[in-house]
């Protein structure tokens, strides 16, 4: 089991750096911290991932060019601070359990796809920080390393929450399909009856059924822009109808939810005092 | 027990089409397929179907005029696809233990009211192919089979789960019918009294208690449009309170399918440990 | 005990009207039938009221000016039907148990209040009829009416529910009391908020608390009609806070009653099975 | 255990004063009084609190001009009520066992926080009495004092159904959070797949990425003012698939509370029948 050039002193004492290394690993790596948020390095990865996609999104706001150069070296400032993160996990990786057992390949966090996502997002603030300018993709990168150091970190207690909340949702997957299948079908209905009644009156808003699906859509989940409205007594009654069935669209999946979840914590009760 | 002539060779031992056959049962009829969703045939039926709901709706909009002729050949191998699908339905049908146990009428699949079904969704889509348009109730009638190809099926999980949510609607439904009743008298309550506050101030929009039960279902279902809002004191006080009894009327269903689904949960567990 | 003239027959043998008395005792008096839902001859009369609920609103739109005079022959097929319904209660009521254990004041039904909102009701169908007009006021006593039949009779299954809906709502009343301050609290807030951020640019929508205050509650309801928005910076930042508060206002009721009824549904099922 | 000044009379037999400023403690202080609501004089109190946020938020409305007089004249009474209020409760602290145990400093009521609180909102309202002008500070002040009357007595049962809903909150905070960090990154998705989508054909609503979120906030709450609507099929997609997942913004939170309260009430019935 031959380590890297990079953790040659591993079997040795640990030293000064290897010391460090290991407090480093114990902040940076979240299986290595077991606090119920995350390590205080981490909450400052976060908040810098958080910030520079604040400044990426103002960069492409014209209203604010008065800040532009501001926001650039904000960014700038941002894009070395991750790139010193990048080396820093990088460098402690070695003191992770599955760097050993499990090779190269298989590692999580700087490797893997972990890392990919990490060298992606770096890849984009330094373009960002090069042109002067906000990308979506860029941000949106940015957002999805956010979430996996949210996320993925085996021991915190966030994570735990995510994952107890992911189960809830997949357990009751086929229910929740079924309630959104009833709502595509009295989309659909919706939609056609809306547009037999309203094609004529309005033939901008309701003349075709995509359009009226537009307006379907909208008032199913009670948006309600009001771009597209009936005006006939015929259309306003198909749309107090649909409106009304917008209650069981939220109402149907939160009591799905509720009981996965109050499921969740008995089976979890259960656990702790099996009588 | 004389069959018909499309399963002479029933009792002779299986050929290769009589193998064939066994297969194509198994993969059409739900009462053959016991896995979480449908059979990967019944699948690719369901995506012909939203496929050819989907160019019937393109083809109601005149700003998508190029595509037409792309979207009636769309429709032309759709059509053609349900003919065989249908066929291959009537064929595989003596597989069917229902078919052989309860006799011609009471059959379901391609007959009984699932057939005639599927007979008039054929002929719905062989008129769209002809005239080159797309219908609304013809989309509908594909929609329907659509359902009934997703849930009719004895026992994939998912028809299962149709089922459940089906019996715990069904289970409350007088809850349920409780507390629309209250948000029926509600919302007459908030029509009579708008049409008295605002009558006099904005007659299109609150002339008469029938118009006014349009703002009344806009605001209680918290959809909004806009396009009727109340301009006095006295009106905006009511529309005020009408919006705040809008949380009660999501939040009482919301809670009653929340205990309804627990309860299911809870006794399907006592069902397999008993104690 | 000696009962009143209309009952004089009581205690010889039914005759044929008395026959009839009992069966019509049983239809239209609620402690007398023992449903799900309503006797058949009181589901007419709920039938009947929804209906004169409807001409009264209809005869409020000027719209429908040439369907006036068959609005007021059908309000007068009502009213002629109410007055028979009512002289109908009086007749029979001395089959109920109540009448006969409890005296004359205490009774249900078409005396006491019961019978005081009947007879206003009736009054207002004959002012309608004899005005040819519709009236809020009237159509709501007709509503109040549909209220006390669907549910004060002491043994349908949708009384039941009525009850325990009522029951559910009334045991957590202290928790949504406080989940209705909280918003209270959030409504005054956002509206002083937005009082200061935009009352300078837009004087007409936020130029006042009151005035903020139409649009706090239209924004924390998600109504949203539009007719008041925020075009600052500092105020899109507050409505956006405070549409996200929206969800929490919906969430907690909805949380709260799903844990109401789900205790009442086990508080009956230990009832049934105590062990 | 020396007492200060104003109860040298302490250890004497109550006299008349005594007896009265026994009972005005048990009326004033949260610890002496038990109902299930306020006691008479702290609702007198609340109401009075309410009727001074009204009267100061009426006074910001130009169209009342003619009502201001009057409006300052009420805000007088209820400054001067204030102050009396005050005193008063200065003057029956001493009956209070915190005040004994603990000493001056940790003292809740009219010292510590709570008394500061106080006398910021006393001189709240007289700078307001001073000055005719309603002021949002001012308001904010006495709402907070409101909260404080209503939730912070201990023994009340409206200040424990506060403690259960916050405890239900608190435990189940860190699946709420998941629940908002996934509906912050839809946001930040929906924001930017948006500001893509439409900024070339509406530079002013959706020319950048803070302008499309102030549109996501308003879809993903399903508030639909309507002042930024997408026009381009894409952008129509878009809003769709957002307002669809707003369903599940609102059905997420809703079940966890439903799952937190339907678990109190357990672990309460439990505490109450251990068996």
């Amino acid at each position: 089991m031959r380590e890297r050039d990079e953790d040659q002193d591993e079997d040795a004492p640990p030293g000064r750096l290897g010391r460090l290394r290991l407090r480093l690993y114990s902040q940076l790596d979240s299986d290595g911290w077991h606090g119920e948020l995350m390590s205080p390095l981490n909450s400052a990865v976060a908040g810098m991932v958080a910030l520079s996609c604040l400044a990426a999104a103002l960069l492409t706001e014209p209203a604010l060019a008065g800040l532009h150069p501001w926001l650039v070296r904000l960014l700038t400032v941002c894009a070395v601070f991750f790139t010193v993160e990048f080396a820093g996990r990088v460098w402690v990786k070695p003191e992770s359990p599955h760097w050993r057992a499990l090779g190269w390949r298989s590692l999580r966090g700087p490797t893997g796809w972990h890392a990919s996502l990490d060298l992606l997002a770096l890849a984009g603030i330094w373009i960002e920080v090069a042109t002067g300018a906000g990308y979506g993709l860029s941000a949106m990168l940015r957002l999805l390393r956010l979430l996996r150091v949210f996320v993925s970190g085996s021991d915190t207690a966030m994570a735990r929450a995510a994952r107890e909340v992911t189960r809830a949702v997949h357990e009751r997957r086929l229910e929740l399909a079924v309630s959104f299948t009833v709502a595509g079908l009295v989309l659909m209905a919706a939609s056609i009856a809306m547009y037999v009644a309203e094609r004529a009156v309005q033939p901008e808003v309701f003349g075709s059924i995509p359009r009226a699906m537009w307006w379907s859509v909208v008032t199913l989940t009670t948006v309600g822009y009001g771009d597209a409205t009936p005006v006939t007594a015929a259309g306003r009654v198909i749309a107090g109808l649909t409106a009304l069935f917008s209650v069981a669209l939220v109402a149907l999946p939160a009591g799905i939810m509720a009981a996965a979840f109050s499921d969740a914590l008995q089976r979890a009760r259960r656990r702790r005092d099996p009588d």
